[in-house]
């Protein structure tokens, strides 16, 4: 198991806008499956998590766009814990176009565990064992 | 209290699509914002509906897109009610463009009531007594 | 080539509504992304058709939805034509759990094509050809 | 003319996930909005500036999320410049609960001058003139 987990996806038709390229708030989307796969690679499901009544809420996201992506782009999205305490974990991402590897953008989100009353809580220590921080690869 | 509610939506760049024109799927999501405001100015809260363990699901959607609607265009949504039943609510839609009146699109979605568990279950009398049927206004 | 093109999407959590579904426009989306997949399996790339100046507008959306999807859910949307003249296009899907083969809705979209001025325009004779409507291979 | 602009939203259905909480893209969306009646109230129309050629695009995002939205909660989004530059401007963003005035989110965005070919281009000076940075109104 490495450090990073890597999704690709396509730029869907709804993603994009009349600029002609993927609408920037989507890129959050994409970080977000990224995220629900880094977990899933390592055991943990995100959906029985919230059933099991752990909530992880954003509560920082970053993103730096550095090269536009259009309709029916494909792009990969690698995943990486940068940061983890008691309640809070911090994930790293960098987005690149699939087949030529050029740099689309790099993000981090900031996320708080809540329990099912929106409370913050702790990361069950069997979610935290997953969570391995691992230096940047790439430069956020 | 006349049969039809309206609501005005702009429509958003993050709704447009890079034909240059508004998403099609976003119209849906206008009819939903006018059939939440429909039942608000008929005493009735869909944020409390919900929170008493009543859900509308849609069931059946429809939509007729007449003409183009863009960036930023001032949109009219008329919303009605076309059939209820002990279990179902059919609501119709008329989009037009704000300043015109030119018409923009016709839709009609239909609604199952469902209790917190998701089972089909009767519209409480209540609610059903704010939803009357009026003939559609306009052809769908 | 069969007379329909299979794709499967997974919900994603940006999908889902606070009823804790996908929410129900979404399901054009997906419809949308089958459709790209029923072109490009015949050769035909709509990104470049695009780029050429023909527009495919809907003009005609219906979704019947007959269970629920949740957050994480496979689904399977088949796709084919079921007509086609010679400006008009329409599509039939039916949407499925992946694993299961369980219904979970089906749809049907027409569409118009445009050239670069929104004007109404007859399809182009080799992507008319690969457009051959099949009999709905369900009930719609 | 101050130098703030603010803008309400009503939290769409279409924007909650199954947390039960307005999705966290959805904020960039709302932060687009303010954006774009910023430029109008300062009597530039974001979107001739598009039909005339001149793109904005984002190229940072950051958002700080200080307290959770609800469906059909009323949110007031002010928005401001931080600073501009020949080819840049960046936004910042205070979003509250709009009865409450208790704070949800704070945001800031930095767009680049694009013309029609996507290529880094000058900001006009008529826009230019009509982007006047303010210290921070509250902290980021």
């Amino acid at each position: 198991m490495s450090g990073t987990t890597s999704i690709d996806v396509t730029v869907r038709y709804a993603e994009t806008d009349q600029m002609g390229l993927a609408y920037h708030a989507n890129y959050l989307v994409w970080c977000d499956i990224a995220r629900t796969e880094y977990l899933r690679e390592r055991g943990l499901s995100y959906r029985t998590m919230e059933a099991d009544g752990l909530l992880l809420a954003v509560v920082e996201a970053e993103v730096r766009y550095r090269a536009s992506a259009r309709y029916d782009d494909r792009l990969r999205i690698a995943c990486w814990v940068r940061d983890v305490s008691s309640r809070r974990v911090e994930f790293g991402y960098a987005m690149e176009h699939a087949p030529s590897g050029r740099p689309v953008a790099t993000a981090r989100t900031a996320l708080m565990a809540l329990d099912a009353t929106y409370a913050i809580t702790r990361i069950p220590v069997e979610i935290r064992a997953a969570l391995e921080p691992i230096p940047d690869p790439v430069r956020l």
